[in-house]
């Protein structure tokens, strides 16, 4: 049986589709993404839920000249459905294969790349100023999710779309999700409007007569309207805090009925200003377990299609989970430890830790910064503040760690997750800077440990200083092998876990498993060098780094991160002025590292323990 | 004659005071500021514009149990004064002397150092759940402008402050400035509740009337004509805004009238519960030029209080002015040019563009992040983006640069003004973080100019670039001695400035001039050193490197900056290898800088050419 979507293999195609089978172009895009997603993993409730409002957006637009930008960009499936990429799915976060993010390498119906949160209405504020500036009249179509709108960029944005007044369309995609339950004031009002029905009766009734109207003169019209009766449309019409900010808003609209969204977006794009438009949608859609536990489907790996299930029986206990752990345990004996994440209670382990100690647990939504202010500021009341943060998002809050954190010497601890390589979700979600962003703050103690047992000790360790501390820690399942070499945690001291002479090898945190194989691989060689777990990356062991120059002339440092800025420079620096040893820096170099497993990406730039052992080899053997 | 001011002497003798002489004390803390900021220079507008409202918070305060926390921290002068502090304004912002900012070492009624924007009601909302955990019951105030509200930041806390429900108090601050002019969507909704005098009077009344009600039940009853009216008040009541988001809001009062604002303080902590108190006061009130010229009495040097005049009769040229002028040159070749500026428009050296170029000209509020990705935005659109922005607040973009600007390889041009030692602001202010953030961004070009001349060079340089660049410049006077030396720019090569022997020194940005200096003091001494101005901090200049080790056995690297994850380390990397020679890193050492004249400062941290010459001479003479 011929499909639809068989017909959908370049931008636009769609607008051949006859308007009545559009809901079964949807159902199709919807068993496409199951059934591929069930196959190579990859976001699957965000993209279930925005079938229609993509597909709607595509009918009134005219692609690639007219530009879409996603926030976050984990929904753009359907996008790239719709845009001749159906063939990329089989690839799909593969290691050069098709990302899950928008690329504008794949296609320039991409118009951004994105990964980062509440970035697309000043992305599309801008495309709409250029467009503006050049002359030129392409529609602007901005898409975010009520969860990325908590972000301060865009309140900053929409502050800022309100005065500049370009024609665009701001879709506010509601499911009343981020990741896990939205939270908040601009949430809570949210709901407030979709769930009000005598706003929504009053509303259609107005908005559909005012539609009905010829070209323009429903906008008019309403303008008119909006000038007369200001103060009563207040109490009718939703979205006055959007109006209130001097943007007009339409809503809530289903988002999963195509005709109505079709049919506001082209009333919106009359309107020649920013226009937001208020759509509901829900995550999961059409997948009944998505639609159930769409946090558990927002980002999956392969699975079950009828049954759901993901088909492993064992869940190795990865790190988050050994933080969120040992904190509970921490928090039991210490009542000042309170724990705060941004819209990441999955992921960063703390759902046990909120169900012990709902009263100490704050998801502040998706806000890195004030996640990490608010935790200044709870240690300046008498708290011990942990805030386990994705080390790519944690990026969002540089100047609140560097200014309220460390400026003001508060003893907050931050849990720097999923450091290192994170694999299929590439470029933008990489934690490999994290070293070059922390290790200059001053009074920051950075630690990284080796395995489960060390993070746990670490952990308790951070909770004894008088000042801030950044722990990093990989994605995935967290090393034990090593739980053995277990020295006691001391400040800025590192730990020797392989005493040989020559060579040493210094070791950040994931990579100390690597330099002990490479150590390992090299002894079936006849070659014995040093290991040296860092475990402090700030301050750095001196007196390690003193008595290694005494014994060994070569020093490799080994970190998953990017050398600029990273701790191999550190002991480059501390070797530079007196001392007679040559150094060698292992680690990524300085550019976007894509998307591909953790294994081949680490193998590609030369980082996994056979490569390093090979590269020490030939220079040992052709110094 | 007595004055009331002789009373106060430290933390709640204002309380002393009787009502009705509070005016007089307003009228004395103005004429005390004015008369000590003639003489020091410091921050003036902003400061006679909060003198009511301070007082007012300090009578409904017990301090320092009762925590203020300051955004910004500028407007703290008459905190000060009323905390014992009076004595510390003949040193004010003088190297060991007061700080023009908050600092918890100078008074336990400083509860927060702050310095950047939007961070108060974050810190606030710490500060209240932590009172709350630990059963206490101090009161506190988050003290911020409506320029500061327009960053994110504070939207963030607003979203959390709704849903957290402790008891605090915000008071915006709303003078209707940043520094200059505010502008954007929230700014012109506080200017429609100021404007409307339907509301206001209204508003008086029910307040009024209201607030006559024995203790607490005023609240209660407010509470059930909310319940009932709800959509009614909407109609009437200002600050929907606020409500819709779930915090409860007062206001609009005169922020001139103490015993206003002590009745809406005493009202709104009677709620227990996060409280906006809307207060508007004018910039520079009491004085008439800094009325009438807020933005230029914004931060002052020292002036003549009776003519206003600072009484220097030539503006030496800052480097943010031939940064603007070079920007309008090149601006009338290129359409494709459009400036951004977050809220410093003079400061950026940016009016005369504004003027040239109106709708080229984009001022969006205290929102560095927006300014950054609505740049990416632009360029996106094939515009040509650039973006003066403070070395020290660009922190706030960091993850903007790196996933919008570097990762989307736009070409934005980054101004990085006030690069380096800005002097009497202090810790919050000083730039000297700027290499550390920027180095390892892949693919964005950095650049420091020697002086005048190249930064015009490096500026229309980094215009002909297909990715992003930034360019880092000091605070004040362009430097024009070494304009002679004007080899044209190339993509990461160095210019050398002085051929010698043995000994080379490599200097980026402001130190060129410095290691001009000592070269000539070596001289003298009868040592001959290379002196080598980097120009490019990324990429670096290899070849330059390379070809100095050869003939060279100590290189000297020279930046303003901190030496953790600075320019030096990058040569330290670079020779940690294979080359033969020594390397010692001149820049500051990971602390924060205090605040003083940036003479002392380089001088206290051996980075004056005196002292760089010395230190080199030591070790020549002591290997």
């Amino acid at each position: 049986m011929n499909k639809l979507l068989d017909e959908i293999n370049r931008p636009n195609d769609i607008k051949k589709i006859p308007k009545d089978r559009l809901p079964e172009l949807a159902s199709e895009i919807r068993d496409f993404i199951v059934d591929h997603v069930s196959r190579t993993g990859g976001h699957l409730a965000s993209n279930l839920g925005t079938v229609e409002l993509t597909m709607a957006i595509h009918l009134v637009c005219d692609l690639p000249k007219d530009k879409i930008v996603f926030d976050v960009g984990h929904q753009c499936y359907t996008h790239k459905i719709l845009t001749g990429r159906k063939d990329g799915f089989d690839t799909l976060r593969r290691y050069k294969g098709m990302s899950g993010f928008p690329k504008r390498c794949e296609s320039t119906c991409d118009v951004f790349d994105t990964g980062h949160s509440s970035t697309s209405i000043s992305v599309a504020l801008g495309l709409a100023k250029a467009r503006d500036l050049s002359g030129r009249d392409e529609k602007i179509f901005a898409l975010i999710g009520d969860g990325a709108l908590s972000g301060g960029l865009a309140y900053e944005a929409l502050n800022n779309a309100a005065r500049l007044r370009s024609n665009m369309i701001i879709v506010l995609n509601d499911n009343q999700m981020s990741i896990s339950k939205n939270v908040g004031g601009m949430s809570n009002y949210l709901g407030r409007i979709r769930t009000n029905k005598k706003y929504n009766d009053l509303k259609n009734n107005v908005k559909t007569n005012l539609a009905k109207l010829p070209n323009g003169r429903g906008v008019r019209v309403a303008g008119n309207i909006r000038s007369v009766k200001d103060t009563l449309k207040r109490m009718f019409i939703p979205g006055m805090l959007f109006e209130d900010m001097g943007l007009t808003y339409i809503g809530p609209i289903d988002g999963h009925d195509i005709g109505q969204m079709v049919e506001a977006f082209n009333n919106a794009l009359r309107m020649n200003e920013p226009v937001i438009v208020h759509v509901c949608t829900r995550k999961g859609k059409g997948y009944r377990p998505a639609e159930k536990y769409p946090s558990r489907y927002h980002g999956v790996g392969a699975f079950n299609v009828s049954s759901g299930s993901s088909g492993k029986a064992d869940h190795p206990e990865t790190y988050s989970h050994v933080f969120g752990d040992e904190l509970i345990k921490l928090a039991d004996n210490d009542k000042r430890i309170v724990a705060v994440t941004a819209a990441m209670p999955g992921g960063t382990g703390l759902l046990d830790f909120q169900k012990a100690f709902p009263d100490r647990f704050f998801d502040v939504g998706i806000e890195e910064e004030h996640a990490i202010t608010y935790s200044a500021g709870m240690a300046a009341g008498g708290l011990r503040p942990v805030v386990p943060v994705y080390s790519t998002f944690l990026q969002r809050a540089y100047d609140e760690i560097m200014s309220d954190v460390c400026l003001n010497n508060m003893p907050v601890v931050i849990g720097v997750d999923r450091s290192g390589i994170v694999g299929s979700d590439g470029e933008t979600h990489q934690g490999i800077y994290d070293i070059a962003y922390l290790r200059h703050m001053p009074g920051l103690t950075v630690m990284a440990p080796k395995g489960a047992r060390e993070l746990r000790e670490m952990l308790a360790f951070a909770l004894t200083l008088d000042g801030p501390a950044a722990i990093k820690y990989p994605r995935g399942e967290a090393v034990t092998e090593l739980d053995d070499h277990d020295q006691a945690i001391a400040l800025g001291r590192s730990e020797i876990l392989v005493r040989g002479s020559g060579i040493a090898l210094i070791a950040v945190g994931s990579m100390v498993m690597t330099a002990y194989k490479a150590a390992l691989i090299l002894k079936n060689k006849g070659i014995n060098v040093t290991v040296v777990n860092a475990r402090f990356v700030s301050p750095i062991d001196t007196e390690m780094l003193d008595s290694l120059s005494e014994s060994h002339k070569t020093i490799y440092t080994l970190e998953e991160g990017v050398i600029e800025c990273g701790f191999g420079e550190e002991v480059d620096r501390y070797y530079s002025e007196d001392h007679d040893v040559k150094v060698h820096n292992f680690g990524f170099p300085d550019k976007f590292i894509s998307h591909g497993s953790p294994e081949i990406l680490l193998k590609n730039y030369g980082l996994d323990a056979g490569s390093i052992a090979m590269y020490i080899l030939k220079a040992y053997t052709n110094p």
